[in-house]
């Protein structure tokens, strides 16, 4: 694992703890940059390449971290089996498949599945069909909240202090139809709340429409469930809402309706309950 | 968060450090307890309440603990972000997906995507049919190898030492129908190899029959696909075999057409090249 680099000159972050490190290095693998050498994650931690080394070797141990054949790092089986338990992650799409399955089936468009993480969306799930229009999104993924179906249907339903946020910050600009005003973007969420229902159309990019609707669990709004169709075809649109709709509520039921009025947790069985 | 707890009598386990400590705290949670109080986090890591404390807070700014609203630790959305980007995790199911939608259209019936861990089976991905026959994977769950389809053919094409640990250990009995020999089991493992198939009849429940099928990147088998049906069709069994085996050949033909010959990574395009 010897692997000379550049990284044993960068001066350590002298306030983190081990632990903080070692989140450090976790850190350091993303979408864009899933698998690192042993100096590129030193110069990304800013830590000397001994730490490191030391740093890998006890993720290695543990499972969060595999190595190629090629010798760079990649992230390991122990994340995404530990990843899986989060109740907003796997367990909430485990309670969602079952209706994620039936809507691809009658549409064979796009289907998502997403929640909020503070002003971002994070995709859980993805039905992408092979003939549908292309969408940006990726499971694991984020996006913000204000272009996106998803997002506005999460957006309108979050504290409000997160609105605020979201508000006073400046609106990008994806499309010519992107909303970037913000007393226009305030108006379309509380015609989300009011209707239950939010269509971003061509906010993102310029072929796609996404019809989301609200998933709740006992405390309230927790998901978003899309639908992505092609945008030059509003009856197209029209005749998916119901269907939305539909598989919304029903994933809402299995969720309000599991184990001790909670989160469906690691109970794989929630998706059939209702069923 | 004051959570009076018997945890501060516990001694500190002395050797682990800080880092070790947050990655036992994640160990905590498992598919059987996936929500813990901070007091039950102290106990099952060996930490005082104060040490757990704040580990806890130090995992809850990172994103990888979440707190219920009736104050229990679940894991987080940041290792769900975290575990997609696994190789052998979500993005070789992003690889897998399309195949896997096509085989469940057609047979309606448990579509299933392992990989091994040393000596487990560990479910990657699961479509579970509502009327198909009940089976107790989880994505996200572990089992042991010999005795599933997916199992037979990782065990089949796990390097030498793995079979040898899993040949000399005692082959547990879950059916009349479980392979318990070692001799047979080994004879099973050949054929496995040469006819590129494995089944499994009725080893785990008296009601599932599944054909299994191997996944190989550029390095050879790394993952396995089955489908499982009911022990009670030999025809269907027969029925399925070109399925699940052009199935496993597509998503091995995208593993090893992806960029710079290694994993799909993050590569969400992945299971739209061959298409």
């Amino acid at each position: 694992m010897s692997d000379p680099g550049a990284g044993a000159t960068i001066p350590v972050a002298p306030a983190r703890t081990s632990g903080g490190k070692l989140l450090g290095v976790l850190d350091a693998f993303t979408r864009e940059r899933p698998a690192l050498t042993l100096s590129e994650i030193a110069r990304v931690v800013g830590v000397p390449l001994s730490t490191a080394h030391r740093l890998v070797a006890e993720l290695r141990r543990w499972g969060g971290l595999e190595r190629d054949p090629d010798g760079r790092f990649r992230i390991g089986l122990r994340l995404f089996e530990l990843g899986a338990l989060a109740p907003r992650g796997l367990a909430l799409r485990e309670a969602a498949l079952p209706f994620m399955e039936d809507l691809y089936e009658v549409t064979h468009q796009n289907v998502q599945l997403a929640v909020r993480d503070d002003v971002e969306v994070l995709f859980v799930e993805r039905f992408a069909a092979r003939d549908a229009v292309m969408v940006l999104t990726q499971v694991g993924g984020r996006f913000a909240l204000p272009p996106t179906g998803v997002g506005l249907v999460l957006l309108a339903h979050a504290p409000l202090d997160v609105q605020e946020r979201v508000l006073a910050a400046p609106l990008r600009r994806y499309t010519p139809h992107t909303i970037t005003d913000p007393r226009q973007l305030r108006r379309v969420l509380a015609e989300v709340r009011r209707s239950g229902l939010a269509i971003s159309d061509r906010q993102v990019t310029m072929d796609a429409v996404s019809v989301a609707a609200p998933i709740a669990g006992p405390d309230g709004v927790v998901a978003a469930l899309s639908v992505v169709v092609r945008g030059d075809s509003p009856a197209a649109v029209r005749a998916l809402t119901p269907g939305v709709r539909a598989a919304a509520r029903g994933i809402s039921r299995v969720l309000t309706q599991s184990a001790g009025g909670g989160w469906p947790g690691a109970s794989a069985s929630a998706g059939d309950v209702a069923r």
